[in-house]
């Protein structure tokens, strides 16, 4: 079948980043751990494990070595207790995100509370509400019952939302009373331009593939978006997902991919696909 | 016909002020001017004219005496104006449009560029919109043009809006891109009780009743919102202005005004429509 794959996809700066400060540091040191997946995408975690890279959830199960902080960066208390044990500590959080940090701090200390358009569980947000003293994570507008009344709000958002919802948050929040609101755009603009790339390719196909990790808050964005404009989006992590008889019938597939999918993932994909017979 | 009036309605406290002001200075000097029409209301106008208040449109028509600053202020450069003609100036700003010149300046100044929300041709937007530097007017989406992508916005809003439009104007600026957004409520709080009085009876009646000044912002605003909620709504500046037919089978009428809708034309009017048989 007729594949077309968005202009931008795959691999950012930030996870480009990690991924090859890992390898580095994996031929050079004996004990390396990560605090939490390195980047949300099991394939290429399952690839790094192989290398040597050791996965752990909880500071408590390292005992010496080097720790790397993941791209989704890490809470200032989990960074202590790797310090206190003397552990050797290689930062890869992605720069936008060391920003959301540095952002949230400051805004506390200027007497905002500070409001974290987020997803509470996942790591981005957890670290980033781990610098601020005052903090509120909102996911959508059933959660605005948390902000108080007639306050300072300084808000931040996830960098891997979208203009869209990051607005639309905005607009409710400015409907509620407040005294003020600092809003500082911590949205990354690399994610938006593959959101925007996506939201082209998905509107000309029969069927559109996102690919990437279930827990990958910017490959699920991606998909999200997608399935607005077209109801045939499949979110899958790999080739041997592929339920083959959603294509069946059909002409032309989009594929994306998240900024934490490797490229051979997206490649094997595309060249299967390619080489289907769909009857379309 | 039985008649429901607004719990909060009438004169508030900048407009109370503001013809005090007035009343008291006239009794005490020969030669009062005010630059431009003192509040909204074409009767309350006529009233003060007859006690000597002559009202000019500009700074030129005035050659001695005193000049009053009317509720919606003047530009820092009208004042200059007046003050080299070395005439004596009362200022009868409502505070709260004080405060938000004063904001806009201070945005300004911290190298924000100023964002007011509301309508450029009314006089209070016009003094603000004096007072700071690098500013733009929008009153709805279709403006929104006018703003620079990527940059600092300091956003101030016309006292008299609803919160509705003020949130549904940050999240279409909110979904652009930006670097910064830095939004003071100046909304009047004395307004939105007004608005929400006024709602609340427009739902229970079958034909609701907006008094004040065709030109007055916060008179208009009611208007609009209870348009919303009863298409049986009806602007009029005072008795004389009712078409009897339309209350004609009518049971129940609502009845609020505007900030700067005097006292006696809400008494008249209600009694009057109290006393009407309408078939109803």
């Amino acid at each position: 079948m007729k594949v077309i794959v968005a202009e931008r996809c795959g691999f950012c700066h930030g996870v480009k980043n990690a991924i090859s400060t890992a390898e580095k540091i994996l031929t050079e040191e004996k004990q390396v751990y990560s605090l939490g997946a390195i980047i949300h995408n099991k394939d290429m975690v399952e690839r790094l494990a192989r290398a040597g890279l050791k996965t752990v959830d909880n500071v408590e199960e390292i005992q010496s070595g080097t720790v790397i902080i993941r791209s989704h960066g890490a809470a200032p208390e989990q960074i202590a207790k790797l310090k206190k044990k003397g552990l050797k500590i290689i930062d890869a959080t992605c720069v936008l995100v060391k920003r959301v940090q540095q952002i949230a701090k400051e805004l506390n200390n200027a007497g905002y509370k500070v409001v974290v358009i987020g997803n509470e569980n996942h790591p981005e947000i957890q670290a980033v509400v781990g610098c601020a003293r005052d903090v509120a994570v909102v996911a959508d507008e059933s959660d605005l019952h948390k902000l108080p009344k007639n306050s300072k709000l300084g808000i931040v958002c996830q960098t891997t939302e979208s203009p869209e919802h990051f607005g639309k948050m905005l607009g409710a929040i400015g409907k509620r009373e407040f005294s003020e609101l600092k809003v500082i755009n911590t949205l990354c603009k690399e994610a938006i331009k593959r959101q925007e790339s996506a939201v082209e390719v998905c509107k000309q196909v029969d069927i559109m593939f996102v690919l990437g990790g279930l827990k990958s808050a910017n490959t699920c964005k991606l998909a999200e978006l997608c399935k607005k404009y077209n109801n045939q989006t499949f979110h899958l992590q790999n080739w041997n997902e592929l339920d083959k008889n959603v294509v069946c019938g059909k002409n032309i597939a989009g594929v994306t991919a998240g900024a934490s999918t490797p490229e051979w993932i997206i490649a094997e994909f595309v060249k299967n696909l390619e080489a289907l017979d769909t009857g379309g």
